[in-house]
């Protein structure tokens, strides 16, 4: 038993229990429920996983020892090694990395995306277990940094639906992780209740605090403490670049003019913000605005957020994970007193609340997969079939949100033209974001201001100045063509013409680009 | 001026402010933003828009005297007249009747359907008056039942979007309804307070109330008070048929599991449901089970409620309007005391509020236009176009309630084919409601319960379970067709073929049923 092992573990008796990894592979079974913690690649236990990948690549169990696995978001390297193992019956409600994505969309693991504030409580109702004769988890596996005096646990930099998946978990497995500094003191916990009986969150700032920094555990639940020592890896962020620093620019234009114009306060309001190379750009723009005493309230933060506080420009941030690379976590951890100060980590439930995001007015911004004429939006499945990642919180903050945003290139390369797939299409062919959903598109071409637009109103805008200019014309004939024919139909709310609203897709499917060369082109 | 309405009106200083409604025509000019008291169709002016529609016939000004209408949903038999009239320009978020819904698809009036929680909001921010000058309503346009002491507004049967409309009105008019019973004591007003300045909203239970029983208004802004003695009138309730208590039966049975196996209380949670003839059916069939102490928190009560009422199994119910025919209206009217001590009428923002419905875990029911394999719903657009009524608080329901269904028929008549337009579809033309956002789905063939499941597994639960004997086959082959094919192209997440996904809504467009000769068919 390590020193700090010792140290970090301040309830005795769960160092009787202490076992290492690979004496916990006994305790799975095919077919059981677990949970994990971790949320965005961060948090994730690693120790026990890795034992059990390593007992089924050892003994040939790939596809007989298989699980299913839920955490708050996604995992990190052990899901994917998971994944490569065929050791995931389902999986749900999102996820990141090849190996599982292909899991996936080779039909070998049945996922299922969820709102991510809504996938911990529907979990503690027992939506997803109702299958199963005692509708809970088997066990589920939690990292920590830290545990109390009562032996509740220190989540590391990930908070997520651990709280939820704890308290409907047969058993539970703790890894204390003493690689990682602990995170005791910047977490917020919030316990589940049900209705009848739940009260409002009280939320009513971005820096508010319940005051739970642990998370409660029946102690006789715990079967076994495992000492792990491998921090988290998270991959480099992708730097912002002249097209993702277009469209911070527009933002950043688009929020003075609200400013001017009365309808949002000197200091915006809370910003939630995604992951990815426009996230970025939009925070280092933003930090390097004029713009004071910013807040946000989002699901995760990057290490851009680090520069962002060192700005001067950001009072306070809260999500339920801090994704940051090994770079970013010393960083953290040789600043911890300052930052800490400025940040605190809460359950997915309430960094995601409907409730709460629209209490405080939060100015959302998300990535989509592509957004439609009429201002549907796609965040997950490629070409309406092939999965990403899933929905995770994009639905809960665009709903809820006061101003909605979406931001994309106007187009990406395909594999044989440079434009060759629209970010703008005719009809997305899956929808995750409604029409009554969005308030704002941004491209690097421009910004789309589409509050109090009827439909065909928004189409124009959205052509106009979102629209990459290798499509402009070919979206604005989809768009004459629907309105001609719907003009005959009288049905002209929404024209579309659904033998041509996926003609984009298909050429891309059949041709390797979006360009038609004839919107009369058969397929 | 009549003993009625000096008795009803107790600020004395309005009663220099009467007017006739056709003296207040004057007022109005071409392109003005004007709000109307109203929701489902009850309490929205009549004296005035029927003195301004007057108007406009007699001296030809059709499209030449027109407005951009806001009302909080569907306002009534004046609106239907505005719509012939041409006076219409804009019009938001919610609309039933002929002549509205002709205007829309003709593309004279531009509309958007937008969340009723949300829609009030957006308008205080400003959103929808944005390319306005001063940014407010020009007029609002206010039935009241009374008027207190200090000059506020005791609304009738409808809160809707009126707090908010006031709020931000240049000017407002007050339309005394003294043939309307007064409803006072009835209503618990929510005034918009903007973030980031906003509290919790505290309800924990049905009936909780804030204790504001009138809108306060400005009474310098108070224009004119016009006395009005027309009733509202609803046309008779469809009645439940064989089909819609098939419905009803499934859910109560559905009910009683879940009761069962401990995933709802015994009275279950409140209950929010829809207008129409599956609606009445499953209230029906509350009222006859053997549920007690049932609660509702829905956005409009039918004559079916007052029924559910004297079951003796519905405690309490709360809405923000409540649409009765003339026959329920005096039956409410003549059991006031008893009626109104269960009954309460809240703003929209409130009845219809993300942040209370999660709280309170509401059973949300709704019908869809159709439902598609992967339980993508269209609530708005036939075919993808053709605008009915509006998104109204569907969404505000079926994202945030605890259990979210959707109840349809699974196949309608067309004009030639008794089962000619089926309800469950390969691809919902128009997605109102994600795969992300429904629990269960029920037609009068039975039940899909797909909490938890994959796409894949509920497509075949939605076939097996709910589609009509005479799709069965046909929705089996598109999607077992769609696996095949995304077997090969890796893309089994959510298997589609773009090319049949739309065939056979493009089959009754054609052939007037979507019953299709085969798969390969061309369009």
């Amino acid at each position: 038993m390590s020193a700090l092992l010792k140290q970090r573990v301040r309830y005795a008796p769960y160092l009787d229990k202490l076992k290492k990894a690979d004496e916990c592979v006994e305790l799975f079974k095919h077919g059981q429920y677990l949970g994990w913690s971790g949320f965005t690649g961060v948090g994730a236990p690693k120790a026990v996983p890795q034992a059990l990948a390593d007992h089924v690549e050892k003994n040939n169990l790939q596809g007989k020892l298989a699980f299913n696995l839920f955490v708050g978001a996604s995992a990190g390297a052990e899901e994917s090694r998971w994944a490569e193992l065929n050791m995931l019956l389902r999986r749900s409600p999102h996820q990141v990395g090849k190996p599982i994505a292909k899991a996936i969309n080779d039909g070998r693991t049945m996922f299922f995306d969820k709102h991510l504030s809504m996938f911990p409580q529907d979990l503690t109702y027992g939506f997803y277990t109702k299958d199963k004769e005692n509708e809970i988890l088997d066990y589920t596996i939690i990292e920590a940094t830290a545990i109390t005096e009562d032996g509740s646990i220190v989540p590391g930099p990930a908070v997520g639906a651990s709280p939820e998946m704890i308290s409907v978990s047969d058993k539970v497995l703790i890894e204390v992780n003493t690689q990682t500094p602990s995170f005791e003191g910047i977490h917020d916990i919030d316990m589940p209740v049900h209705p009848p009986f739940r009260s409002p969150y009280p939320h009513t700032s971005v820096d508010y605090r319940v005051g739970r920094t642990s998370i409660p555990v029946d102690p006789s639940k715990v079967v076994a403490i495992v000492e792990s020592t491998e921090r988290d890896k998270v991959p480099p962020n992708t730097p912002s670049d002249g097209k993702s620093q277009m469209i911070g620019a527009h933002l950043i234009e688009f929020f003075e003019h609200e400013v001017k114009m009365g309808r949002l306060p000197e200091n915006l309001l809370p910003l939630q913000s995604g992951i990815g190379n426009i996230a970025n750009a939009v925070v280092e723009g933003l930090a390097e605005s004029s713009f004071k005493n910013l807040t946000v309230w989002t699901e995760v933060l990057q290490d851009s957020f680090l520069d962002f506080f060192d700005s001067g420009s950001l009072d306070f941030a809260t999500a339920t994970s801090i994704r940051l690379t090994e770079a970013g976590f010393d960083r953290l951890d040789r600043n911890w007193n300052e930052f800490s100060k400025k940040l605190c980590l809460r359950s997915q439930v309430v960094s995601n609340s409907p409730e709460i995001i629209r209490r405080l007015g939060v100015i959302a911004m998300n990535t989509p997969v592509e957004v439609d004429l009429y201002a549907h939006a796609n965040s997950t499945n490629v070409i309406g079939s092939r999965m990403l990642n899933g929905l995770g919180g994009s639905g809960d903050f665009l709903r809820n949100a006061k101003l909605s945003i979406m931001h994309t290139p106007s187009a990406r390369p395909s594999k044989t033209d440079p434009t060759g797939v629209s970010c703008i299409v005719p009809f997305a062919p899956h929808v995750d974001q409604t029409e009554h959903d969005l308030d704002v598109v941004v491209t690097e071409q421009g910004l789309a201001d589409l509050r109090g637009m009827c439909p065909r109103e928004r189409a124009l805008e959205i052509i106009d100045k979102c629209a990459h200019t290798d499509y402009k014309e070919q979206l604005r004939e989809y768009f004459d063509r629907a309105v001609f024919h719907a003009e005959k139909a009288k049905c002209m709310h929404q024209p579309h013409i659904l033998r041509d609203a996926f003609k984009m897709h298909m050429n891309f499917q059949e041709n390797g680009t979006m360009k038609l060369e004839s919107w009369d082109q058969k397929f």
